[in-house]
């Protein structure tokens, strides 16, 4: 039998037996994992999946996993495309889609990934999982391991928030607090992971974590039957997110369960850590920040691992990028909220942020089928939303009144 | 045509046309919707229900609603029922299933009630939304304000924690923060209500906004491949729940969409708010609490509305209920993370401890198929949390090799 799934450069195309192994050989560029889609082709029909439960592992032909067994599943389920009517009226476009990854068991779209990581790594012969994180990663990491019995070491910056440090800790893993930033518990994380082999999810198992992220654009198309948006807004930290929403749209094309006709890729990254898409302005290449400044810190990265071939993608489809300030960011979080009920964090801010910027710039026909990834709930980062409004009263009806008519008046 | 629903009091039977009503003319009971179920059955079938997308209103025949255009929807979906193995072990259960209702929109089960509610308020044509509560509620009233466009007060006591005030705040209510505690708040917003003709989603609009739960187990039959489970576990706090979810299997039955095995219901209290496991153990009526006390704040009350309901079906099915104490509501907590992946709140601990300390007692046969009802997420409440195991070090690789050889030390 042919085997399901193999390793592929994504720069020189060299091809590699599936194996614990992130950069080529040749010529050191990224490895993606490439699924048998013949394969996939002869057991996996529309009329198949409408069959099966609303759940991640339903794409499972598509996903690099070899035996069902090896399964590390919380329950992560298809995630909701939402008409957003209000908003969309608000922008000028008609058909306007949020999809709500903010749903997710560990509330962000990190548990994609992770469920196929953490498999992976179970099908490896794993025994430990790890990450160093400064949030989303991290807890879902943690969830995964909890489900599979594993032990899991989360390395965090010394300098995390305490809440942040409460969501992940629920889950148990043995929680190391680093000296230093983000860079300096990455680099011990590694270290560790290789002297007492360790399954750490974005590094060695890192091609099969991302696999998981695809998922995103085969819910999109099944949920606009079997229909292609016509453009996406997309966070790019790495930018391989953004990589594997088009993958997928790729490969259902492939599979022939969508039409050919090209989806233009928009990237959303806060102002202060925006490489990809000052590029994507300026036309030249991606040139890495070395400091970051931006309150949008899931997707606060200065050299974007997948910057090329998120940038490619953004060009071949005639898309583009736009990087919202802070308080543009916080405007963002605000307008989702109070006009779809979704409240997200500022990685879902800077996505709307950037949508209403470019749909401003006309970069969209009013009747065009636009959806935007919304990537994280806004529980976590509450310090994030905007004060409330909160009026102090008595328990006398009178003081009710004297707000309701300021209300009133405001209007 | 025959009416689509109408009202029924829970005490004497007698019936009323649908209208914002919550109370018999006759005795005073509570009145609760009956949806016309022999009008539903020519329009409902099993294999009709499996071609629709899994989003709540997909049983909108079984929902009290007349016009589909009225529906207010944030995305609320079908939830997760997660196989819990490796709890389901740990206790000797080996069909334990846990439905994770901790991953809708506004992270707890109130968007089911509150999505009917407030479909049903726009029906009935009202142009504001409102509620008295002290979290949850609160969220999901103000989310679907924001979805149809309306405006919504929101009553709040006093001493909330500003970081759930932070969480309702992003949808953008205005805020009414009340001295004194929550019930001083709730008579205040009912005053307010009536003399300005809003729609109050736990009060005035209460028997349409209720019949939302019953989603929960027309999700846990259809997950369950058409099948009741033997037992389910329930937090109690209004009883109103645990009503529904009963409710919700006897219509399925009814429909022949399941056989008429009955369902043992257990109810989880916390320890100091827990009248109705209380009768439950000692046989008698409930006795409301003055005061309560409990960490299980979304579930404390005094004294149970549909307390008598759920009393009722507890005996009648053979069931029974736990009260856990704070500390084993905590360890409830832990268990579900460290097992599962599934960070709950304190309700949600409480159900699951009281499901141990039941398993512990004997209350279920090792195969029968028990669900825990898991009603909302952990990221509200991380004090609750227990505290992070969080070791220290600087980035040296010397320094983690003594974490991990004391991890091992320890296993």
């Amino acid at each position: 039998m042919a085997v399901k799934q193999f390793l592929k450069c994504n720069v020189c195309g060299k091809e590699f037996e599936e194996a614990v192994k992130t950069v080529c050989d040749e010529c050191f560029g990224p490895l993606k994992v490439q699924v048998n889609l013949e394969q996939a082709k002869e057991k996996l029909t529309k009329s198949v999946l409408a069959q099966r439960a609303q759940s991640f592992w339903r794409y499972f032909e598509l996903l690099p996993l070899n035996e069902k067994r090896n399964i590390v599943d919380i329950g992560t389920t298809v995630t909701p495309l939402v008409k957003a009517e209000r908003l969309g009226k608000l922008l000028g476009l008609n058909n306007l889609h949020v999809k709500n990854d903010a749903v997710l068991p560990t509330y962000s779209f990190k548990d994609r990934p992770v469920t196929v990581g953490a498999s992976k790594a179970v099908e490896f012969g794993y025994r430990v999982f790890s990450c160093a994180s400064t949030g989303n990663l991290a807890a879902s990491t943690a969830a995964h391991a909890a489900k599979a019995g594993l032990q899991c070491y989360v390395f965090v910056a010394s300098n995390i928030e305490e809440s942040k440090i409460a969501s992940i800790a629920g889950y148990g893993p043995t929680i190391i607090s680093v000296e230093g930033i983000y860079d300096v518990a990455n680099r011990l994380a590694n270290e560790a992971a290789d002297k007492y082999g360790w399954a750490v999810m974005n590094v060695n198992v890192r091609p099969y974590y991302q696999e998981g992220e695809k998922t995103l654009s085969f819910e999109t198309c099944e949920q606009l039957e079997w229909k292609k948006p016509d453009a996406v807004v997309v966070p790019v930290g790495s930018g391989s997110l953004l990589y594997e929403i088009w993958k997928g749209f790729e490969e259902f094309e492939e599979l022939g369960f969508v039409g050919k006709e090209k989806v233009r890729f928009y990237a959303a990254q806060g102002k202060g850590a925006s490489p990809l898409v000052d590029a994507v302005k300026n036309g030249g290449a991606i040139k890495p920040y070395k400091e970051v400044h931006t309150i949008a810190k899931s997707i606060a990265m200065g050299a974007p691992g997948d910057g090329d071939a998120a940038i490619r993608i953004i060009r071949e489809t005639k898309g583009g990028g736009e990087s919202p300030s802070d308080e543009e960011i916080l405007e963002g979080i605000r307008l989702l909220a109070q006009t779809e009920g979704i409240l997200t964090e500022p990685a879902g801010g800077t996505t709307i942020a950037a949508l209403k910027k470019l749909a401003e710039q006309g970069a969209f026909d009013a009747n065009e089928t636009v959806v935007a990834y919304v990537t994280g709930n806004g529980l976590k980062t509450v310090d994030a939303i905007p004060k409330a409004k909160r009026a102090s009263v008595k328990p006398k009806i009178e003081e009710v009144d004297a707000i309701i008519a300021n209300a009133h008046l405001k209007q």
